[in-house]
């Protein structure tokens, strides 16, 4: 595929996603509070590159289920990452007052509008599909396994205990492992739910699974790998977000850990080797090659 | 059924509850942070009458399911309670100190944790059951749509919700028909969902539900009605946590739009119309018409 074709279908599914975002934002809740809803819908509507729905809904094609059918999952992925964002940003955690060039949820609605919000996103991220999936002609059992990902991908085993370990000093060590571990719950755990849940409910083979959960990894670290970077190389406008906050924060980035130079090496290691795994995938990969070849690139 | 029975058969069920939660909670998991871990147990293990698991098993007893059957999604609704009690206490919301006669989560393991095991607990809810029920042998739709009736009562419509409906002054009005829409939201939708749930999972027929479903509002209105009214007629030692909490935070509760004396008949009222709701469900229920006897005893 060439750059332009992946930068072509990489913006389709996103504007899919954004459309189908703003349809269930502006949907009228008669039993929601519209305060409730405002504060979600702000964060939700707060931009950001999709990433997480648009490869749910590209691993989804891979084994021939079309988009309409996986986005209340890929909405889903979207409604946790957004969550996980506002209860970071939240002044008990990361203090943050500005994310994607906007103020954060808390600074406008207050901390327990934002605590709340957040929790409302992680519930609605199983309702919805929940509530949908089985009207569309979906094995149950493959919804059953999909929402398992999920969960599994927001639990404390995922995003949750990743949460902790950046940011409590008593969960913290200083071993050249800690980032891997970090990254691997906070950041590479739902990249990796995000294809895997969107190959599952299309029905995907084990082995196919299995290969595309280990792009997800790597995929996952690659793109911890260049924020880390991005977090001390760039300014805040081009970041969207206060840039050296992991410094003034002394979180163990790979930075901290292992230099700026060595950092980019590690980045493009993991970039190939992303590469390397989707060879286990039975089904086109070209959009996830090209993907991770991009994601890379950022830091150049 | 006797008193006696009624109280038998309540404390063999919490005992199992109790039993199945220690077994989780001591299990070890590799990839939680053992902070995390602990701070998810020490509110999970804090006691209370674990009321909504009761609910959820015995509501699957009338229609045949096995309680081994039903108590990974009891376990899950004791999950959803434990997560908001824990983020309802927060300094941001009503900033409470003491719950259950023990510290409160913040209290112990700081705000970031606590509202990171509040998150945890949510994500563990659906966690849970989706990885042990599928094989239980129980039909995929059941367990789709039990973990819907979960979703729906935690997400926007319900808990949460609820929630800002009772902490948000912009969300709040003076009428008569507030503390009813709160409970509704707030306390009746859990009590609700955790019978609904377990009754899904066992097979139940659409009538049996609707009854059901109409026995979890009263008892929910019922249950928090009483509550108002003790938060007013007890001590701290009687309560487990802070007395007259709630007129001191302005809350519109039952008994500040009612009165006590009218509280305590809404309450009879309610309790009464829970258990005529009863008469449509297809099976023996005569442990729930009990509990809601029960439960307004506790006002007199």
């Amino acid at each position: 595929m060439s750059k332009g074709d992946f930068k072509l279908q990489f913006d389709r599914a996103r504007d899919f996603i954004e459309k189908s975002l703003e349809d269930l934002c502006s949907r009228p809740v008669a039993l929601v509070p519209p305060r409730l809803m405002d504060s979600m819908a702000y964060s939700l509507r707060a931009g950001g590159k999709r990433l997480r729905p648009v490869l749910c809904i590209k691993a989804g094609e891979v084994f021939g289920l079309e988009r309409e059918k996986t986005v209340p999952l890929a909405l889903a992925l979207e409604m946790i990452h957004t969550a996980s964002l506002i209860h970071d940003d939240l002044p008990a955690m990361d203090d943050d007052t500005l994310r994607r060039g906007k103020p954060t949820n808390h600074v406008l609605f207050g901390d327990a509008l934002a605590i709340l919000a957040g929790d409302a996103l992680m519930a609605w991220a199983f309702e919805h599909p929940l509530s949908v999936l089985p009207g569309m002609g979906l094995p149950s059992d493959r919804i059953c396994r999909s929402m398992h990902v999920l969960a599994n991908a927001l639990g404390p085993e995922g995003i949750c205990g990743g949460q902790v370990l950046d940011i409590d000093p008593q969960s913290m060590d200083d071993s050249p492992d800690f980032p891997w571990k970090v990254t691997r719950q906070k950041t590479a755990v739902l990249l990796r739910a995000s294809i895997l849940s969107g190959a599952v409910l299309a029905g995907a083979d084990g082995d196919s699974l299995e290969a595309l959960g280990a792009f997800g990894d790597h995929l996952g670290s690659a793109f911890q790998i260049v924020d880390d970077i991005l977090d001390v190389t760039s300014t805040a406008e081009e970041l969207g977000k206060t840039p050296g906050k992991d410094e003034s924060q002394n979180k163990r980035t790979f930075v901290a850990a292992y230099g700026l130079q060595k950092a980019r090496e590690l980045a493009a290691r993991e970039s190939r080797l992303a590469s390397e795994a989707l060879e286990g995938v039975r089904g086109d990969t070209a959009f996830f090659s090209d993907l991770s070849d991009y994601l890379c690139e950022r830091t150049k």
